[in-house]
């Protein structure tokens, strides 16, 4: 079994950073990627010689389809200076980021690199939204599932609908879980909503005031978050606030053999475990409540981590839509299968609860840049183990956390898992 | 310099096989890699069990634009009973399939796999051929360059101008690459063109008769390849016979860790080198009868190999024009600048030649389905270092091999040279 072998040579973040993420009119995904360098480059401890750096990985999943540009990572690469290392782009649909990542591990674990650039980048707001649900549905298994009908969130929809079915869950508990990242959010600089549900619904009423129109009769978040003006249904059970939405952003991570990381940084964040699976197209599966792609990377990254899933401090999981993050929570063996959406209700999961997850706020509330949202994980995972993440810094120490980024509805999964060691 | 280490851990190919190229209206790119997986598993001289393979990785440029389908990996990993492996996509534009090679010999060395699939895929002829020509186009630098009217035949004619005004060289001599790539094309079954230019010549010839019209008064391919209705011209000086088709084509290779490769074949042919370099996009560079990613990329596949240019038997290189043979052949230090047309003239590239290149037809008569092309280069390479390329055999042993697979106009390249140890 190689794919739970510890690392044949040990690697570690020396640097993290990102761009704000949301809708930049005037910025490209080559503008948003030089944003995440800089941003990366000032948070290393020690400052490095970007000379040193081996190769570069990017994760995007469709500049071709976005942007209409394809060989993006030697653009990007050049765009900060990097030219002639190699530059590779790879793509895994949602989950491009996270496997970036992975093969940035492998570079220097195979010993033909001693320091790595993983960046994620996407720039999707130059389309209008239909036309980006339609390049995100490419995600899926083209030939088979779209003639059928199926966008993404009508998967995930279906996903949901079997979950409440199998586990009684109401739609009103998934809303648990938007709240939650919504208030995340609202503490991190770099999301594309920061703000809480509260204040959401206080900007609707005061800009409905302000137009002379009447004012929305919303009493308090359970009133809007169940009123079609205030959070329309999007595909039953799913309304607007269980959806990410459609974003531009980058993200970048500097990765380096672990022996050298006290050269670049006083607390370098070791990455101990990776995995990632794939899984058959969602019409030919055969179980709609757990995604068997996200089950096999998490165990296969525990195995080569030496861990068990109750050791590990906080999660950044794949929220793209509400029941995507209940689902996460129960594969990754944080809960058992049906009791995730209760662990969401009871503020488990929450910052100061004993499992926090997406403390960034998530794909939900950050924003879902697609090839970016995985490195972006990591950015998230950087700041808090190091105890920089400001006002939405969870309590204590964050001696292990991990990272849950998962394609199209887990045909790909990847996840991994940190160590702070010092 | 990591990139020009040993690998930690050798690697080797102990399959490889193909699709046959062409235009095929039945197949997409699914259907073609399963015929590549096919070729490939009846390659093996011991056969394997596919469960064994620990990874997967695909080189595909665009099946975005072209198919309207991404997150191809998961989906051919499927196609082929691979479920759950982790399955990636690479993207380098045309260099995408050299690049998967490289990761599968990354993902080897690191420990993380000790079998790994790397397959190519592109299905083009779906599109119009103006709709491929504006697919590829992507791979340019899109805001910079396409405002300026060009496409790739452009950006190859402005680099054979160039190449022409510093070196004396005629546009009739890289007719001699066209000729030689498709004499060797004619002993190939896979080719897409699978016939020399006289029998392509008198095909047309005998077209014409046969339609009742006034059959043509070539007397020999020169005649046929300077008139404009034989081979007419598409940006000056390049002619059709210049260039390398769409195609749609799959190609797919098994890679194990070097200490086991006798378990699944007499013969394994070992990947000793291998370098990855990226360039700057066309316009902002100073010289183009080079391309510097060219001459990186195999200097550091020659370092980590500890060879000499000189070493090299055979090489399959990237041929999207006549003229990039021609500047490869000189990038890769098997001739000086400015003498590689004249050894083309010469027959020093030919398969009886001091240096063979391209006995399997090359990209131009082969044919060019590009995310394919890389990984086919290796097939080639497999079959002659093994004495198995039939009727193209090259005379005597094949110890050393090279592949240089370029995206672009040479914003990646990448190298690798291969060792048959027995």
């Amino acid at each position: 079994m190689p794919a739970t072998r510890p690392l044949a040579r040990g690697v570690a973040m020396v640097g993290a950073g990102m761009s704000k993420f949301g809708a930049f009119p005037a910025k490209n995904s080559r503008d948003l990627f030089v944003d995440a360098y800089k941003s990366m480059s000032a948070s290393l401890d020690k400052g490095f010689d970007p000379r040193q750096i081996d190769a570069f990985y990017l994760g995007n999943f469709s500049s071709d389809q976005f942007e209409h540009q394809a060989h993006t990572a030697p653009l990007l690469a050049d765009a900060v200076g990097l030219t002639p290392i190699p530059a590779t782009r790879v793509e895994d649909a949602c989950a491009s980021g996270g496997v970036a990542l992975r093969q940035g591990v492998m570079a220097i674990a195979s010993g033909m690199a001693d320091m790595v650039l993983v960046g994620g980048a996407e720039k999707m707001t130059a389309l209008s939204t239909a036309a980006v649900t339609e390049a995100l549905a490419t995600a899926a298994d083209v030939a088979f599932e779209i003639p059928a009908g199926f966008t993404f969130p009508g998967f995930y929809a279906a996903i949901a609908s079997a979950y409440m079915h199998r586990y009684g869950m109401q739609p009103a508990h998934l809303m648990n879980v938007a709240i939650k990242n919504h208030d995340n959010a609202a503490l991190n600089p770099n999301a594309q909503f920061g703000m809480t549900i509260q204040t959401w619904m206080e900007g609707r009423i005061a800009a409905a005031v302000k137009k002379g129109k009447p004012a929305p009769t919303w009493q308090n978040i359970w009133d809007f978050l169940y009123d079609e003006a205030g959070n329309p249904m999007i595909a039953w059970p799913l309304r607007l606030f269980d959806c990410s939405p459609v974003s531009d952003g980058a993200a970048a991570v500097l990765l380096v053999a672990a022996d050298r990381a006290h050269e670049f940084s006083d607390h370098p964040i070791h990455i101990i475990g990776s995995g990632q699976a794939s899984d058959r197209a969602l019409h030919d599966r055969t179980e709609l409540t757990t995604l068997s792609a996200a089950r096999k990377a998490s165990s296969d990254a525990y195995a080569m981590a030496g861990i068990r899933p109750r050791d590990i401090r906080i999660a950044e999981v794949h929220d793209c839509f509400t029941i995507a993050e209940v689902i996460a929570s129960e594969d990754l063996g944080f809960f058992a299968p049906g009791e995730g959406f209760k662990a969401a209700e009871d503020g488990v999961t929450a910052r100061n609860g004993a499992k926090p997850i997406n403390t960034s706020g998530g794909l939900k509330a950050k924003g879902h840049p697609v090839g970016a949202s995985g490195v972006a994980q990591a950015v998230e995972v950087w700041k808090q183990m190091r105890g920089e993440a400001g006002q939405r810094q969870v309590p204590g120490d964050v001696p292990l956390a991990l990272t849950h980024n998962v394609g199209a509805t887990g045909s790909t999964c990847v996840v991994h898992v940190f160590e702070r060691k010092d």
